[in-house]
């Protein structure tokens, strides 16, 4: 079984969107042993959407199509494909009573351009919409599949999770691709390389991927096979000698954030959470309350962005600011200890640094940044410098506070 | 002119490398009046690169192909398609002296296989590489041309740049695309088409595309023309139209986030914020952060993940929280006016809600969030329903917090 990606629309021709979709259903079609012979992008108009569809029924089995599924009028997809593989359109009861309730709760009566989003062919599989209004739609022309999706990745995402992934795993004439991934952050593509040397060599190209993003480097192992068993055991083998070379590098597995692995330890070790920010405004505690259920270990933050606030309300010492500034070890030390004592949290975590992209001096750059920990063990001070955009040095800050968090509780990969 | 922008590679068909390359083109090559027509993506064969470069020529007069000219044994594009269009590949000194010397700068002996690119075609013209050892090639073949670049994001950024820009800016009948984009929020995209209806009905399909996101609808206006001051003029009359139709639902125009629109609001009327988040957990305070020089106007901000500290630091009534719970009109009320006396602002933005999964009840479902101010119009509190998963309640429930800030603002669309 072979897919094709049809992706439409005008702007992902402009490039005034990149096409994400395309991307996420390739993974997800390999990972099931379906392969993507082929890709392409098309405007909204008519006779290009039909030229793609024809011909990706001739390059592969199943054709699967994103955008253009919307209750506006740029949006003609379905009618296009639907007429032109001659599918009646009906109203479909359910979708619309789906529609109906989904305003409904928000308290919205449905606007009437949302009825197009009802209307269905009468013969295709109609899948559930869980994000947004347009449901995706699977119909057969001559043995062959056509699944018709919206564009926006979170619904491409729901829908193919929901409705379409299970089923495609069930035909025939599968070969696997198998893809597993560490993750790491704190250390830099080519330290990690060095301590792979040996491993690498045994290793088929392309097996081993280095994936460097700007919090860190993902490495993902891929293995192709036609049996299943066989290279979950092979992938096992590598995973493990990874884990031993790179240790407590590695914080977590394919999917996992920092902040979920931070949660697991806090929750195993019994541990309550209080926060003291500056340069990050925020988003350390914004990253810890994404995991649910965090509220029984993090207790609150304090986003002290002035003085005033870190004097007042942290307790740290006038003197302190004055001699050592804001941005300093001291500071952060003080704003650690006064963050677990507001808070009543077992640890303490505080950050200051300097953002930009003004306010740096010779000494005291854009880029530093002071981590702060006290607790149980006692209270330590991180000094860091990044390089960068001022979103990028406060994910950076954010990102490597969390992994200091992590190293202060003694917990590496496992 | 026309452009078709083909991908080469494997990486690309399974999803492991998403595809900015042509969506850099597609922008590139707009803004110079060349609408890209077709885009498509093939793996590392034969066959489906000549296919997808003979169907190319036909949908367009330049192809542009990204991938494949590496010096490794899958990098066969150059290869393939200098057979193909008959072009006689001969080693080329420049290109040969300028990679000895790249590997001589980093203390390494050029390895054979690097030898491969430096091999041309004969008539065509080669396009230094100033980021990476292949360098790009543009031949013609029937009045037509193609390029062909690496696969690496900032080669072909360089090797445009330097390269062929300029160039293709001299070419003949180019035909300019303006692009606009007012960006709305707290709106739905079919509420929008409502209003807009009279408008769309005098204008040509495809000018207004509606580009719908989980934080607002961004409306992007788009134009064809020969003439960049015509295009200007007419672009100017639809925003104006667009304007007085949706009004204070627009924010602002393209690029600009909400936080930028509410950093001016603040500046230019001289009003500092202090900030009380729950559910968000952080959220807020990290995106207001986001913009440069804010400290004179952001004091601070409270993350009050328990009730003790929303009593104890907030000043929230106990009788309150007992009474209403956390997440109510009553509370919030208090939190904003707590938060606008602790960091003595002039306005206290107050969040709290349930971001699910768990935690929801038939009266107080997962998704509902209220929001308060205080200020110096008053004290207002909005109540508010979110769908969707933890992450995603989170970033509508800040940015309908930042929104409705700036609606008590007063200040709409400009």
């Amino acid at each position: 079984m072979k897919a094709v990606i049809i992706t439409i629309g005008n702007e992902i021709l402009s490039g005034l969107t990149v096409d994400t979709n395309s991307s996420y259903l390739g993974r997800e079609l390999a990972a099931i042993g379906i392969p993507v012979v082929w890709k392409t992008a098309v405007g909204d108009n008519p006779s290009d959407i039909i030229e793609a569809a024809d011909l990706g029924l001739k390059a592969g089995d199943l054709v699967v199509c994103t955008g253009g599924l919307g209750p506006t009028s740029d949006d003609i997809t379905l009618n296009v494909l639907s007429k032109h593989f001659k599918q009646k359109l009906v109203l479909n009861k359910s979708v619309f009573e789906y529609l109906r309730s989904r305003f409904a709760k928000r308290g919205v009566e449905m606007p009437a351009c949302n009825l197009k989003q009802a209307m269905v062919p009468e013969k295709a599989k109609v899948l559930f919409n869980s994000q947004g209004t347009a449901p995706g739609i699977m119909f057969r022309f001559k043995h062959k599949k056509l699944i018709l999706l919206p564009g926006v990745p979170r619904e491409v995402k729901a829908i193919w999770q929901e409705g379409i992934r299970s089923g495609l795993e069930r035909s025939p004439g599968r070969r696997f691709i198998l893809s597993t991934v560490l993750r790491t952050t704190g250390i830099p593509e080519s330290a990690i390389a060095e301590k792979l040397t040996a491993l690498e060599k045994t290793l088929n190209p392309g097996v081993l991927a280095y994936l460097p993003g700007q919090l860190g480097v993902d490495l993902r192992v891929t293995l192709h096979g036609a049996d299943r068993k066989s290279l979950d055991k092979q992938a096992g083998g590598i995973i493990r000698k990874m884990k031993t070379a790179l240790k407590h590098h590695i914080y977590g597995s394919e999917g996992q954030t920092l902040e979920e692995v931070l949660g697991l330890i806090l929750k195993k070790k019994k541990l309550t959470l209080g926060l003291a920010e500056s340069c990050t405004g925020g988003l350390i505690g914004d990253r810890i309350t994404n995991v649910p259920g965090i509220s029984r270990y993090f207790m609150g933050g304090i986003v002290a962005y002035s003085n005033r606030i870190k004097e007042k309300m942290l307790g740290v010492r006038a003197q302190t600011l004055v001699k050592h500034g804001a941005v300093s070890a001291e500071t952060v030390r003080e704003m650690a200890q006064g963050a677990g004592k507001i808070f009543k949290s077992d640890i303490g975590l505080s950050i200051s640094g300097i953002a930009g992209p003004d306010g740096g001096s010779a000494l005291k750059p854009v880029g530093l940044v002071f981590i702060g920990i006290s607790g149980p063990k006692g209270i330590k001070v991180i000094e860091k410098r990044f390089l960068g955009p001022r979103r990028q040095i406060k994910e950076m800050a954010a990102q490597a506070a969390l992994n200091e968090l992590r190293l202060y509780l003694g917990n590496g990969s496992k």
